[in-house]
């Protein structure tokens, strides 16, 4: 007879009713079909993550589900684009079912709160190896294309202001290390325990700003999500464009990068702050541009999407990406974002 | 600044000018952009390989390359959809740039024979794992399904003839196994070294049956590719139909799973071949039914896309699967095809 083990697994677990239809055919033939809607293009990303390297292998299981399927959503976010599916293919050393009924509701739960259906899967053995494809539609005139940043744009990030900043997750990744006795970068008086519960979640539970993505179209030129470090990342936008840009830390309104980092992050000093929020990793914010005359209309957007929208710089002429200190002081930014490879 | 070595590394090997263009934005963005044509759905499959489960750690990357998108590319052809594009996750245990020059190649190859554009990529360090989720397209009312077989219906299965037929992708195995002098299936006589240069190619370079899979809209009724061992996959087709299905060895008249084995397999004693075609494994070729009015068109359609098409069977009420063996006894077929986690 059929294989049963394996399939009964997937019937299981990825064939539950689902909040949201949008195939014409889920899983379980050949393919899965999806109508794509009249007028739009498919957009898609893929993301792969592997224990011991994206993840601690003793994760939250439920925390794991979600943040493999948020850091893809904050793709289609970062394009402007309406999440529709996604396809998880995942290896595991073996079948634990209390651990994939975690994973799996942990995947429910953020892909019903963004109308995203599982409609296709692979489950093989192996090393604990998980991979999604999200699948979406845009309209192709309106796609946040990176290569769209324009010379006078400002630049914009988006975080959730003490509920959560740039660097935070840096932050939390940085106390689970100390907590576990290995090499970190927190200043040594810093006290992993009184913190970690704060930010934990912005490592753990990143949030994809689809619905700011969504109300961005035709407002921003270009978009990417923070995945690797701010200072890097935007390294995507400047190229891409053939421009360059000035960040700053403050410019003693409200705006700057240090106001885009948590009240827990300044704690441990304006410095860490600001080298956490740029060298980063794992925020799954947005960073976009926009002309100066739309201003206005981002304020309005960021009170529509209940999130805060904070000008860190501005699109220049000049290529390579400068930085003003807090002291006013202006240095050419040299930080390296992660690299899969150029890490031992 | 950035990330250099993994974005160069995306940059060279993966956005190599490509034979078609299917992208209105390729890789580079947060996701690729694609346009689906009109009146079309999307089909999507996706499949992770692990090495040391799926194939040796020391398989030639060119075939490796071929065969990851050749097992996606088969989904597609079983859905009678056509390849549009694919997006390709890996995981390397470190940057072999030899390695992946020779993986990519073997990919470039079969991606350009279907016309299928690498759209989409992650490259993360980790044990060697390959993902790839393939996106094709059909009109929703020719998709190929499971579910459509209808009784009466008869069962074919694809082959090359003298050219490679089913089982040999598993004798190609189990000769590999027996030269590693790890545990095998193959006959106490049989000697791996005089028939593994001829069916070496059905295990490690398998062709995606894409031609014939079109040439079956509106012709075939259900259709699937056969990956895990006939007597299993069929399973799939049966149970989603509500329907069951006598197969048998050899007809007399030139059909019969005995007439889709190849001369190599046969050599081995038919007993041998027809427990390696239903066990099988690694075919991928096509099985699917259609009404027997359709027997002009099925032979019309194997010249026309230069494959064998072989009756093997028929859909019939009663549920299950019977097996008229070549004595011409008919028994219930109980084989188990390939479960990821069932074997140790």
């Amino acid at each position: 007879m059929s294989s049963l083990g394996e399939f009964d697994l997937i019937r299981q677990l990825f064939q539950r009713p689902q909040a949201v239809r949008r195939a014409s055919l889920g899983i379980g033939d050949d393919c899965a079909l999806l109508p794509i809607p009249a007028g739009e293009e498919l957009a898609i990303s893929t993301d792969m993550l592997v224990a011991g390297r994206h993840f601690f292998d003793d994760v939250d299981p439920y925390t794991l589900g979600h943040k493999t399927l948020a850091v893809n959503l904050s793709d289609l976010a970062a394009m402007g684009a309406q999440p529709l599916s996604c396809t998880l293919a995942v290896a595991l050393p073996a079948l634990d079912s209390a651990w994939l009924e975690r994973f799996t509701q942990g995947l429910w739960d953020i892909a019903g709160a963004h109308h995203c259906e599982l409609i296709g899967g692979d489950t093989t053995r192996g090393p604990l190896t998980l991979n999604i494809t999200v699948l979406g539609s845009v309209p192709s005139a309106l796609a946040l294309r990176r290569s769209a940043a324009q010379v006078g744009d400002d630049i914009w990030v988006s975080h959730a202001g003490s509920a959560g900043g740039i660097g935070d997750a840096r932050l939390a990744l940085q106390a689970l290390l100390q907590q576990r006795g290995m090499p970190h970068a927190l200043p040594p008086s810093a006290d992993a325990a009184a913190f970690l519960p704060t930010v934990r979640h912005r490592l753990e539970l990143p949030q994809p700003r689809v619905a700011l993505g969504l109300a961005l179209r035709g407002v921003a030129h270009a978009a990417l999500d923070l995945s690797d470090g701010l200072a890097g990342d935007i390294n995507h936008i400047l190229q891409a464009s053939h421009v360059g840009a000035t960040l700053f830390a403050d410019d003693g309104q409200q705006h700057g990068l240090l106001h885009a980092t948590s009240p827990t992050l300044r704690a441990l000093g304006a410095d860490t702050a600001l080298q956490f929020a740029l060298e980063g990793g794992d925020d799954y914010e947005l960073l976009f541009t926009a002309a100066p005359t739309q201003r206005a209309q981002v304020a309005h957007i960021a009170h529509q999407v209940g999130l805060q929208l904070t000008r860190i710089g501005q699109i220049e002429t000049t290529l390579g990406t400068r930085w003003r200190n807090l002291q006013g002081v202006i240095q050419p930014l040299h930080l390296r974002s992660f690299d899969h490879f150029a890490t031992p």
